[in-house]
């Protein structure tokens, strides 16, 4: 547990939703994703809720035959540096991929966000493992699964020694004495490493949480390691209360290993219920959903984890197919846990295409439901937070912030104000000191 | 002359100003440079002014011997995006280099700027010819000036290719006939090209001005010839009317050159005035700036124009020394400019060092001058407009708004109002069509 004792809140913002049919449902606008005054408008009405923070995710390609309304969306940075300047309080972190882009770069548009923000930005790093991404970067292909993660963990290790390029009492402004800085408190970070070599120091000071808090959402092997070892935040998902609990523990255990402070990360699963005031109306929103979804979209929609596979080559309604190891580089946990889910209830193709556009989360169901859910989740000691998302964004954040927040605050889980103004401080988590900030003893030499 | 009748005005908005002596000044705050409320407090009364745009320079690396506020400034895309929510009219222009950045990122974030402005955004290309640039990226040294200038080519090509990748009625959101967009009018660019492969398309749509205008920043042979081929807008500077009248001239011949319409490009030299009510004051203030500057920082701000060329191994009060062609890549154009004065007028290094840190602009003066020589070189056809700077810019774009400006609309040349809502419309500049869409004839087939 966290320092915070309440439940951590996060809010996706990525227009309509994060299921292929979400733009067309009447709840929201159809140019969800491109709608400055739908994002204003939801961002705003998340800072009154006293939610932590709005989570823009992200993708370097598109592919026409699925999620729509990715074809056209909002980058982070930009959409979160204009959120900034209509907010006050809540955190606002953005998804940014370390194989397509220089950790110097990175390093100063979260950094020039954060102190924009007074100290709310999150960075949420990414791999990218996506060959349309790498097409879109003069890259023949992604780079294996192993490189990845060691070129991102390298990545990250930059922009954090950049973002201590300055202490925190470098800037002194000092126009008598002739004093802008004191260059004893800047600091080069002479990086020689075998993907970068960035000599620094970065142009942009330290915002007053320290450092962009991190958070990463890889949850293989090495993903969680690089959580453990680097993040502030992790963003998972899971199939089960179970599954969730041992991803918690082995995510502190690791940390732990690393020499850390396990209370320095905190676990926040994605959720995406379908909130309804009774499980019928619940069902009519499934069912509108899976009815704006064609089998052949569906396949397709499947075929993007698995490296965009051709699964209409076999046949519908007979066993999932065995496709070996084939595209699996891609989402590898996700695809490793679709194939055992298969196995282990004898789904046919059909079925694990159709549950893959549009899954029922088990947190869907009334308010009270919802409610009791993530309490359960959350007293069991699976995560720190969640990260609300939701099929149907607009409905379902509406629905969550006016129905479900008030009971989760009535139970004593969710705040009712934020704790500071930071988003580190919001989160529970420390201030980020500075590594070249040697602690000066009160009692002297 | 543009289709725009008026002269157009852009403002500078970096900080405290752009002579190392700036912060110190009392005119304004010292943290200009990271000052989000003094930002914001500038765009405003900017646009209160119907200033066209506002312009965010930029650096990759910091020298802490000179400007020492360049050390710790914002980022532009961030800081324009933030901008962008409390403004509706201004134009947002920042500059964004083409040797260390992805012509996918680039095209997404100006897009997306772009959108969120509602088509006010500006692109100002620059190739970063700095040393301490590259080895921020990864890179031993900068590339020459004939391959920057072909990577910047390519760059913008590509970038400019995936502005269009959908046609502005390409979305039709079409719930009832579930017709998200039409893929007819989805385009993507299969870039195989020297420096950079790019599949496309982009991953946004157009914004109300059709593609984000673009700028572009070099003087030289191979910036020139970029500019008339590629650039909206000119982004230049120069010593005496006599040398921008033959730039104007140059640059619009080139476009001809090129088969462009020369009213679609738009030449802005800067200018950056210190004004005061007398010239007792104006001296005052120029006197203030160069008391804050040591020969020693003199000396390396100097050097900084020729790739940090030591120049404190020759005497200070000889001539200019004869340094050969060192150096000179960086920035070209202004070291033969500099090289060129000192000759002609047999400057000391002592004053050549101390002018260009803080030079003298003949457009400084009272209201009444700075008036007057604006009118002077718009009516001579020297420039379309101006990008005002000021070595003090707090105190300047004040007293430009409050004392200039007004005479400018007296004589008929400033206007008193915005031409339209997006920055083309404001630059008079028309609506870029897509290239991908064809136009109908009314008259049938």
């Amino acid at each position: 547990m966290l320092t915070k004792k309440h439940l951590i809140i996060g809010a996706m913002l990525h227009g309509a939703g994060g299921n292929m049919a979400s733009w067309k449902h009447p709840s929201g606008p159809a140019d969800a994703s491109v709608n400055i005054s739908h994002y204003r408008e939801l961002v705003e009405k998340a800072e009154e809720a006293k939610i932590d923070f709005v989570f823009v995710a992200d993708g370097l390609a598109i592919n026409k035959d699925v999620l729509p309304h990715f074809l056209n969306r909002f980058e982070p940075l930009t959409i979160l540096s204009a959120l900034a300047s209509v907010t006050s309080h809540i955190g606002l972190v953005g998804t940014l991929s370390t194989s397509y882009t220089q950790p110097f770069t990175v390093a100063r548009q979260f950094g020039s966000l954060d102190l924009i923000s007074g100290g709310r930005a999150g960075w949420n790093v990414v791999t990218s493992p996506s060959t349309g991404a790498a097409h879109n970067h003069s890259q023949a292909s992604f780079p294996n699964h192993a490189l990845r993660y060691e070129i991102a963990e390298e990545h990250v290790e930059v922009v954090k020694g950049l973002w201590d390029s300055y202490e925190d009492d470098a800037f002194l402004y000092d126009r008598e004495n002739d004093t802008y800085f004191d260059p004893n408190k800047m600091h080069a970070i002479h990086h020689q490493g075998k993907h970068f070599q960035v000599e620094g120091p970065l142009n942009i000071q330290r915002s007053p949480q320290g450092q962009t808090v991190v958070f990463q959402a890889g949850s293989s092997d090495a993903g969680r390691d690089l959580a453990a070892k680097t993040a502030d935040a992790v963003f998972t998902g899971h199939k089960d209360l179970e599954a969730a609990l041992a991803f918690y523990q082995d995510v502190k255990n690791r940390a732990k290993e690393h020499g850390r402070n396990p209370d320095d990360i905190a676990i926040l699963p994605g959720i995406g219920p379908i909130i309804g005031e009774t499980e019928e109306e619940v069902e009519g929103k499934y069912a509108a959903l899976r009815n704006g979804v064609s089998i052949h979209t569906a396949l397709n929609y499947l075929g993007r984890y698995f490296d965009h596979y051709d699964f209409s080559v076999h046949a519908l309604d007979e066993a999932f197919p065995d496709i070996g190891e084939v595209g699996s580089e891609a989402f590898k946990s996700t695809t490793d846990l679709i194939k055992a889910d298969a196995k282990k209830h004898g789904k046919t193709l059909r079925q694990v295409a159709l549950e893959a556009t549009t899954p029922r989360s088990e947190f869907s169901g009334t308010p009270e439901h919802v409610a009791n859910e993530i309490e359960r989740w959350f007293h069991a000691g699976a995560l720190d937070g969640i990260i609300f998302g939701s099929p149907l964004l607009n409905d379902g954040l509406h629905l969550f912030i006016e129905k479900v927040l008030p009971i989760l605050q009535e139970k004593g889980i969710a705040q009712t104000d934020y704790a500071g103004s930071t988003l580190r401080e919001n989160l529970g988590l420390p201030f980020k000191q500075n590594r070249h900030t040697k602690t000066i003893s009160k009692a002297g030499v």
